[in-house]
Order: structure tokens, then sequence, then C-alpha cells
């Protein structure tokens, strides 16, 4: 940046550098190149004669509403479907604690914004969603990492961690966490860790947010409810637990819908921050997706997502083993869009991403998915946009590149 | 608010309060009210079947990119449309300089996050925009007022405040202007107040973010270029400049399409921080806004708008003159959706309110347009969404509550 810009940069965005998922994007879109550095779903599997039914009926029966401004907190009709989905996902609510948000990102944003003063502490699993570590950090927050596994949160960390952060002086303000085929580990977590994350945030007073865009792209069965619904149903428990939810990956980013199942005490200080924000989202694409929702077609769409991503999820990770089988460690995820990959013989996958490019593959490097202490022998495969051929000649491609390269120490 | 929800509020939003005019608009929906109090275009005015066609083309044609994720900047050929835009506003500009928000709302929010630290100081007209005082505040901000009349921002009294605020060690930051028919007193800033707010800023280095929402809605001249266009064509002036455009008053508010024409300097910062805010907005939305700007209407659709607008604006000009012409000033507007009422006699606006609403008549009181100091004898009217009869009905309703009120002192 220039030095003009230096010196008039807020605080708060002076040391930012762009998203490094980003940059794989850039990369993934050269001619020749096989990505697996995607967080994207597949838009051949977008319901899109559904959708284009739906818009067509939204400006031929609601124009006047869907075109012009709506309520900040979200379009009723929408957010009754979405107490719908909630229902099914094993939560019961109601409109009044659901806002509708510009994807669940800016639910992640809104709730940093009115929870988080300068110097709070925010803990995250290791690893967690790089925007979501950086949104926080944007807030002023500290986001520290806790030790997590393939069943989730280390709740016996968790607890540990909050306690100790209490004795410096520090406020533990929140645990987010991705329970559901997480971004970008995998992990489904467990139902006993549920429990116990339940049950630490009410002991502690921590605010949990449980964010969950993968949920519904389960290649078994399903996930276990929301972390709430393991919360005992007093009043007591109630003010700190938060699910945000979103349409991105089942139905189409591009739409933008994402909702936050909030408290009822932060409703409103959420809807005056979301004024501040943006005053509301796209009335019209949230038509879209109340007309879509209404019209029954979801279930059967996961049904056909859920086999199309399970296959590719299949393939890759049969490349994987036959390929990259005695050099890397990974879990053949139960759901989402992601595999989670360490390199053995201590090869570090940010060093060898250049060289991977060269070589026409590209994946996104673990590091900037930790808040702190990254492992670096760690990177994110995804199988969601990868084509049949594409997956076995990509994993062929890796092989070649993580050979011969050793760590440099 | 509940005892925990205080506790646990972060300090930016403990004691925000909800907007006062979405609680004026909550009045304007009850049963025969007649409401001049909103700030929404009229929806019989939108060009419905173009944008259904647009709506359509877009997911028969682009569903892939339309409905997937995007850049975070805005979709390039929405981008490419609305460089035309300024160029035809008197902006020459190129679309590495324009990111597309949500609305301009969320540019707003976007800018005061990269540029403002606690403490620092926006300077805006009196009257402004309420949301952006609320938007600034919540970056940290230190809102302060600077004297306008009917030609604008008064420009003595800018640059006098910019050094009195230096000499106090304070740092002046922003100069928040809505030139063209402003939100709420409908003030066009004339040619001399642009020349000269343009030499401030780059003398005195401080950002100009110059909010044009209703440009477009002229019912005489167009007004003139955008203020940087004033600025001697430099490498200097470059960085003091930001325009927000908004296709909310002259196409739909529910498609949440705003732009911003950036500094080249913060173009990624601000890329950055609305990667955070919600990693970009709709792209179907950009690709409807895309098509329809592209299909040529839009020049024929404002005529039709200007038009409409230009005669409600007459009829309430009238009315107010006919049923309260010794009971208030007011300026007829030259465009925009506004009339800004100054009550004579020493009544309270904000006193008055309740009971004109108990009278089946809503207005805007002009206090929350204050950063500080409020002029508490003015109110904000729309003809915008007002009917013939009801503009007549209205204003007599309006009289006979102004008739009796004495100010309580």
């Amino acid at each position: 940046m220039t030095e003009i810009s230096e010196g008039r940069l807020s605080s708060r965005v002076r040391n930012l550098q762009p998203s490094a998922i980003r940059r794989m994007l850039a990369a993934s879109s050269r001619p020749g190149m096989i990505s697996f550095a995607g967080g994207l779903p597949a838009p051949e599997l977008f319901d899109v004669s559904e959708l284009q039914e739906a818009a067509g009926a939204v400006l031929s029966r609601n124009s006047h509403s869907a075109l012009q401004y709506g309520a900040t907190e979200g379009v009723i009709g929408l957010r009754e479907e979405l107490v719908q989905i909630m229902n099914r996902r094993g939560l019961r609510t109601d409109v009044d604690k659901i806002i509708v948000t510009t994807g669940a990102q800016q639910a992640l944003e809104l709730i940093g914004k009115v929870i988080l003063d300068k110097g709070d502490v925010v803990l995250v699993e290791r690893p967690t969603y790089t925007t979501a570590i950086q949104t926080f950090r944007l807030c002023g927050a500290n986001v520290l990492g806790v030790d997590s596994d393939n069943d989730g949160l280390r709740t016996d960390a968790l607890e540990r961690k909050i306690l100790e952060l209490r004795y410096q002086g520090l406020r533990p303000r929140m645990i987010y966490v991705i329970p559901n085929f997480s971004n970008p580990a995998g992990w489904l977590t467990s139902i006993e860790r549920r429990r116990l994350i339940a049950e630490v945030a009410v002991r502690q007073k921590v605010l949990v947010v449980e964010d969950d865009p993968y949920g519904d792209i389960y290649f078994g069965s399903p996930p276990a409810p929301p972390i709430y619904a393991f919360a005992d149903k007093s009043k007591e428990s109630a003010p700190w637990f938060c699910y945000l939810g979103s349409l991105s990956k089942i139905v189409a980013p591009g739409l933008r819908i994402g909702w936050a199942v909030l408290p009822s005490d932060l409703v409103q200080p959420i809807t005056i921050a979301k004024q501040g924000s943006d005053l509301q989202g796209s009335t019209y694409t949230q038509y879209v997706a109340q007309y879509y929702l209404r019209s029954g077609r979801l279930p059967e769409h996961l049904l056909m997502i859920r086999k199309a991503y399970s296959e590719r999820c299949k393939l890759l990770s049969e490349a994987l083993r036959r390929n990259l089988g005695h050099r890397v460690e990974y879990l053949q995820p139960k759901g989402g869009l992601f595999v989670w990959v360490k390199l053995l013989n201590d090869i570090n996958a940010e060093d060898v991403v250049e060289k991977a490019i060269a070589h026409g593959v590209v994946y996104v490097p673990g590091g900037p998915f930790y808040s702190d202490n990254p492992n670096l022998d760690t990177l994110r495969l995804t199988f969601a946009t990868a084509q049949q051929g594409d997956i076995e000649e990509g994993t062929r491609r890796l092989a070649a590149v993580l050979c011969v390269e050793p760590r440099a120490s």
C-alpha cells in the first residue's frame, strides 16, 4: 500500500491481508489447472429450473413487496420457512428469534460487533473457518484455538482454557464451533462433545456460536441436533446459544441467504447493528428463497446433492489412498465438502503450494485455518467441484509434488 | 434490555437505540394512517416488467455464475455498467475503482471501518442522513455537524472547524455530504460550494464521502457533477474523494445494489473489510441489475419517475402552502423525495408527533437528523409514496395538530 493509505487506515485494518483462500482461487482459474482449492458448491447441482420458477413467481405475485425495502430482520415468510428447517434439524424456535443475514458470514460479524470489545477472547476449534478468525479480529477480539480432534472441540481443554484465561484477567466471550463436517477439517462433533460444550457454555456463561452450513450434506445418517438441543431447557441456558444456518451450500450461494437463531435479548442489538451495516439484505432474493422453500423441493434436492457429493468424496478419498497413501493422513469425511490432509515426512504445505500450482494442481494450505500455532503440514482439499477425471489426475500431480520436496527447516 | 444482555453487550452497541424513522414507519402501517414518514420510493413506479425480463434472462443464460459465489468487489459486468452511469453523471472512472455494496449503506460502514479509529471526527451537514450518523458512531467516530444552508455545507465553517479540531488535538478524517437533494433537507449543493468542498478536502487532507442516491431524481435541470469533478486532476487530489451511488431510489431497493467509487489505495482495504462483513453481495441481484442496465431502459424509466415525483412534490408543496402556509417554512425541492419543514411558533416536532399519529398523520421529526444540537422545530415529509387525495387530507390533519399546540418549554 502507498504511504498515504498507511497513514490514513484505521488501526483495525492496517495489518489485514487478503484471504489466502481467495489467492488460491485466483490460481484455480488458470487454464489447465486442477483445483481442489475452492469452497464452492457444484453449480451443475443447483436446482436452476425450480429457482427460475420461484424467481418468476415472486415478480408476478409480489413485485411491490419484493422490490421494496423490507424489515431489517428479514422477510417474515422466509423466517417462517427457516423455523421449519430448524425444527427438522432438531431445534424448536420461533420467527422472533430468527434474523436473516447476508450469508452466515454476516451473522458472524454482527454477533462479533454486538458481543466483542477490544481484547475479548473468542475460542475456536483448531483448525477453523479462516474468515471467522479474521472477522472476530476485525471486531477487536483475541482469537485463540482450543485443541480439537475427529470428535470436535476437546471439551476438557475448553473449560480449562476458559478458567486459565479468567485467571489471567482476560474475558472469554464466545466459543465458535462448526460441529457438522467442519470447514476445513470435515469433523463431526460427537453427541457427547455437544452435551459437554453446552454444559461448559452455561456453567461458564460464554456464548456458543454454532455455525452449520454443511449439516444437511451428510453421506450416511444425519448429524445430531444443534448444541442448544443438548442444554437443559432452563431460563439460565437460553442466553448462551446462537445457531447460524445458510442456504449457500444447499441451495445457492448467489442468493446470499443466511440466518441466525439468537437468544431473545440479542435480537434487538443485532437488528440495530444490521441497520448500520446494510439496512437489510435483498428483499427479492429473500422472497425467492421463501418461494423455493415453500415449494417443498428442498428435501428431494438434498437427496440429490448428498448422493453427488458423497460419490465425489469417495472418489477423492480413494484417489488419495491410491496415489498418496504413504505420504498423507486423512479421514474420509461423513459429509460436507472437504477432506483435511496431514502431510507426513514433515512437509510444509505452504512451501509446496507454488510448486503444486506450477504442476497444475492447487489446494489450500492449512495455516490460515489456525488462529495461532498453525500446523503447517496440513492442507484442505474440496471434492465438491472436482470432476471424476480431474480427481485422479489431480491427486497424481499432488503425489509428484509431494514425493520429492523435503521440508526446509 | 435484560440484565444479562447489558452485561454482555460490547461497548460499541450498549447505548444504541433503534432508528426513530423505523419507529415512525411502524406507525405508518396503521389503518387509515396518512404517512409522510417513509423514505421509500413508490412501488407502483418500479419497472416490474423489464426487471422480470432481466431476472428471467439471467437464470436462462447465466445461472451457474449468477447463483454461485462471486468476487467480493462485485460482478464485473455490473461494474462496467456503473462506470457508464458515472460517466453520464460527469465523473470519469474505471471498474478497478468501483466496488458493489449492499446499498450505499454498506459502503458507509465499510469506509467507516477502514478509515475511522475511536475518537476520529466525521464532519456532516446539519441536518444529514440519520443512519450515517449512527454508522460512523458504531465505528467509534465523533460525528459533528457543520452549519449548512440551502446551498449545502457552509464551506467557510467547514475549513474553520477542521482547523479548530486539529488545534484541539482531534483528527477530522471525513467530510460526509449528500450534495443532491439531500436526505432529509432536499438541498442541492451549489457549484461554488462543490468547488470549495473539493479545495478544502485536498488542502486539509480530509476524505470527502459524497453520498448520491437522489441525483438522478431531478425535476428541472440535472445537478452539477460530483464534487471530485471540481478538484484539480493532480495526483495529490485523487486520494480524498469517494462517491457512493445506489439503484435503490431509481430502480428498486429490494435488489440492494449500491456502489462506491474509491481512491485506488482504499480499494484493497475496503475489499478485505467486505470479506469480513458478508464475503459479497447477492451475485444474482447483481446480474439482474447488470442485465437491466444493459437493456438501456434506465434513461426512459428515469424520465417517468422524475415526472411522477415532480408532480407529487408540487402537490405537497402547494398543499403545505394552502393548509399550513403561516405555520411553517420550507423550500420546494428541485429533486429527491423529501420536503424539509421548519415549524414556526416555536413548536417542537417531536412533542407533536404522537398527537399527529392520533390524528391519522405521521412524519419524521427532525431531531435524529442532527449529529448534535438538533433543531427540534423541524420535520421531514416525503411526497414519494403519498397519493393525491392523501396529500390534501394529510396536510389538513397536520394543520389541525399544529394549530393548537404551543411548545412545552
